[in-house]
């Protein structure tokens, strides 16, 4: 059982950098995030993409940014759910709120931060009949842990960076990669397309191009895949595993149920205070939110997250008033010891 | 004459900011500043001092933070008046504003950006009776151009940084350099301090310490200061400059007489949609402005900023309608012609 005083939903960088602001304000926070790692977008779909708007970094790598965003908040030691989707809200008689997950974690805290982005990330799945069936018995959507691959025979479809990474990176691993494409030119960065090219002609990647994955089959796991070429015709492929990378597409996912205030995909917030829904107890910030002049960009959201916690502050610890602090003026002290403050003048006779 | 189309007040790092978002939608800014460089406090009050509290920087020097800030809005190519004070405002009949400086520079713009910060910074006057009637006469309180000094005879007072920093500049510069502190103890950086104390030892800062300036002679200018020592008496030190270096104190200034909503010394602001004042066309924001929940912090400013900015756009161009772009997908477009953007992924065949 997990407890905390702010319960984050979405660990993209404006969920991090609450971490960051509810530490100034000895608030302990909890991310749960249906993604492996930290990061959100950033992290999962264009970590080397440079970002030019976030405030004095002329030019900062999404992935870069999430690093200093960790970096940050590392002091004030955030819990973290990760792989996990929250799936259910309730509101218990003392006001505190249980999030579950769809693995069953449960999470216990008196204030909850929405902070999903566009939503849960859901794979885009290949309209391929079998596909549910063989979910986790050898079809995977995102790549968790390589190690899972190893010395396995893989197939893999797309067209992309992920598709054209991944079939790179387990070249190594499994005894047999096959990239199936259903054209024959791949959209991707350069050098992992020449990559991709002399790894096939290397024969360490097994390149079907103009063809697609149009069927499953095995005993309670995946045992082939039935490939169409669109000339040579039906190809039976034996493999363990079946991966198809076609990128991932926002869903609101179950918060939508939530009773939560909903206008165009997003959560409608009162933007003249302190980010709140209409449920209260409960703030969204960043991307998933909504209100008159509305920006989706994580600059806003660190603004908008640092006001919720003032907020959540006053619903933690009822009657208490607390007086921001500049951290040029007082420093920053984590809850893992560490303070690290400016040095202070000195006072020295002559 | 200078013409714009938001005309910024005050060249903090919010400003600053604003800049780039305005840019962002092919807005020209120009900057007003009463100090003699951008940057605001963070540039001449605490420039070597650490902030922690700016996303993703988990920790970053007042200074480095406006060169980024500099570099980042760079390609907008904005304009500045700086050592000047915005002192009027005027809306002209076709609505533009016109605004004049205390130097009598004009600036005209449809829209105008408070981003004044804790007001302008107003030296701290010691309490000497001729102090006014020898401003700029031989009395300054603020270091525009060192070189005004050279070969000249200085009295600095003060016990802090400032003075410390400046007597220690200035004695490679003018002909003789006394500082005055009334008491025998410093306050500032420790090595500053002990850098005065040598430079005393070797006769090149004449050091008055348990005394204060309590009088300024000359005929048009200053020709000397009268000193009175805690146990010796009277001194009079024969100069050409008389620095008195107290320390600034903010103050809103002339803008408090140009008709805006004030509240507790910071402008009323609509945070509910634009960051717009009573004035229509007139936007406040930073530290300089107030609203329920207001926090006076930097990275709040930069929110607002770029919320005003929006709003700003459709001020200057009424009837268009501007579809915000990530600057991850379209890059950023300078006015000097340099463009960034992020790699495209290649289509290449197999």
């Amino acid at each position: 059982m997990i407890k905390t005083d702010i319960l984050i939903i979405g660990a993209g960088p404006v969920g991090m950098f609450a971490v960051f602001e509810a530490g100034l304000l000895k608030l302990h926070c909890h991310l749960i995030d249906a993604l492996p790692q930290p990061g959100g977008q950033c992290s999962e779909i264009y970590p080397k993409k440079p970002i030019y708007d976030i405030p004095a970094y002329p030019e900062v790598l999404a992935g870069d940014l999430i690093d200093n965003l960790a970096e940050q908040i590392k002091p004030f030691e955030p819990g973290y759910t990760l792989g996990e989707r929250a799936q259910t809200i309730e509101k218990l008689e003392d006001g505190t709120f249980k999030v579950v997950t769809n693995k069953g974690t449960e999470h216990y805290a008196p204030t909850v931060f929405i902070a999903g982005g566009l939503g849960s990330f859901e794979p885009r799945k290949p309209p391929i009949k079998e596909l549910v069936d063989f979910e986790d018995k050898g079809v995977e959507y995102i790549i968790r842990d390589p190690e899972l691959y190893r010395d396995k025979r893989v197939v893999i479809s797309g067209g992309g960076d992920s598709a054209l990474d991944w079939s790179i990176f387990l070249s190594d691993v499994a005894s047999e990669v096959s990239l199936v494409h259903r054209r024959n030119e791949f959209r991707g960065a350069l050098d992992s397309v020449e990559k991709v090219a002399e790894l096939s002609k290397s024969g360490k990647i097994n390149l079907i191009t103009d063809a697609e994955v149009k069927g499953i089959n095995g005993d309670g796991k995946v045992e082939s895949v039935m490939i169409k070429h669109k000339t040579d015709g039906e190809i039976i492929k034996e493999c363990d595993h079946f991966i198809p990378l076609f990128g991932l597409s926002p869903k609101l996912g179950p918060i939508a149920d939530w009773g939560l205030e909903i206008e165009k995909n997003a959560i409608v917030v009162n933007n003249a205070l302190d980010y709140s829904t209409n449920i209260p107890g409960i703030f969204a910030i960043g991307d998933v939110n909504t209100y008159p002049g509305k920006l989706k960009l994580i600059l806003c959201g660190f603004h908008e997250a640092t006001i919720a916690v003032q907020f959540a502050y006053n619903i933690i610890n009822p009657g208490k008033r607390y007086v921001m602090k500049y951290t040029t003026v007082n420093g920053v002290e984590g809850f893992d010891g560490e303070k690290k403050e400016a040095k202070k003048a000195v006072v020295k006779s002559m």
